[in-house]
């Protein structure tokens, strides 16, 4: 078994950085520094065409994308118990909310940081910045809490609060009590702080602490 | 087993409507009038608090987000074939394409549909629209077709051909050969052929054709 990471301390791979650290497995770590355009070269855009961080290297299998990646690594490590099983009832939901990690939490945020207009009603998959968080907030209230799909902390979890953290950190994260309360309980996680030292470690010393991709 | 389906003949749906087209068991159809802003009554909204169709109820579980549900459907009705299963080498590529389709390949189009700026370099999660249709393109060629991941045609042909043959109906995609032959290959696929037919019976006869969500 191996595990091949490309990696950027600054950037879209922290989440991806934090399930690996989840697992308890063995991982190798490639960083390409983006200041550099190592995710550039040729050599790199043969692993991955679309030129980003991060990027998974499993037995030889190419899996890019954040959310597809946590997907993935939730399923083929199960002893993590990150993963919701095909067969149990909160299987549905579990890839809903992965996929809305992905179509609609981020670019809705995306969006908010740049400062884009959200157009006409309906167009946009996200509807609106509000409308997104307003889904989140009703379904930890919803499930019981403490986490989305009730007591398990699942991939979904991960996803979510990670790119939810880092709306907070950009301060575009409109007032929203509950889900910040889940991230105050999301950040008492071990493997995130050790994620986050790691990455910390990581960052060049020279350079001012940003996000990219 | 129950399947209900709910959905709108000019949305998102006609994805959804076509995978449970191919797979040959039984659903129930729900038309929500989006004209009539049927998707953002108190009890669609209990079902999918986004207001959004298409939406699924699978034995009482509640799944939205096309990508989620076409995954969704493909595991749990394994004998259409439209899975590539845990443990399958191309498995992570399948959910990698998957993701791929909600969180690049529709924000790309809609971006492009509304004419939105694409910002700076690296922000948005998708990179350039070029660049989406860059990647989907390679995959064909390094595949060796006639669909994305080979000889198999699979949940993740369906999800992102989908978007792109709205994307030719709005024609808002650039020229890309490869693509249109992969589009033409698809479009002889009899569920494909039922679902557009149904959808046009379903259409209400006093308005002209258009798609929103």
């Amino acid at each position: 078994m191996s595990l091949k990471f490309y990696h950027w301390p600054m950037s879209r791979g922290v989440t991806v950085h934090w399930m690996l650290e989840e697992l308890g497995v063995p991982y190798e770590t490639v960083l390409l520094d983006l200041r550099k355009q190592e995710h550039k070269t040729p050599e790199f855009l043969a692993i991955n065409p679309m030129g980003k961080v991060p990027a998974l290297e499993h037995d030889g299998a190419v899996i890019t994308e954040v959310a597809a990646i946590c997907c993935y690594l939730a399923e083929v490590f199960p002893q993590a118990g990150l993963a919701v099983p095909p067969g149990d009832p909160a299987r549905g939901p579990y890839l809903k909310w992965l996929f809305f990690a992905a179509g609609c939490v981020e670019p809705a945020l995306v969006d908010r940081l740049l400062a884009r207009p959200e157009g006409p009603s309906g167009a946009l998959g996200y509807g609106s910045l509000e409308a997104v968080l307003g889904a989140i907030t009703r379904q930890l209230h919803d499930s019981g809490g403490p986490n989305l799909l009730g007591d398990r902390f699942t991939a979904a979890d991960l996803l979510l609060s990670s790119l939810l953290r880092w709306a907070t950190a950009m301060k575009i994260l409109p007032e929203a009590p509950e889900i910040e309360a889940w991230l105050t309980r999301v950040e008492a996680r071990p493997a995130l702080q050790s994620s986050i030292r790691k990455n910390l470690e990581a960052m060049p010393q020279d350079e001012p602490v940003s996000e990219g991709s």
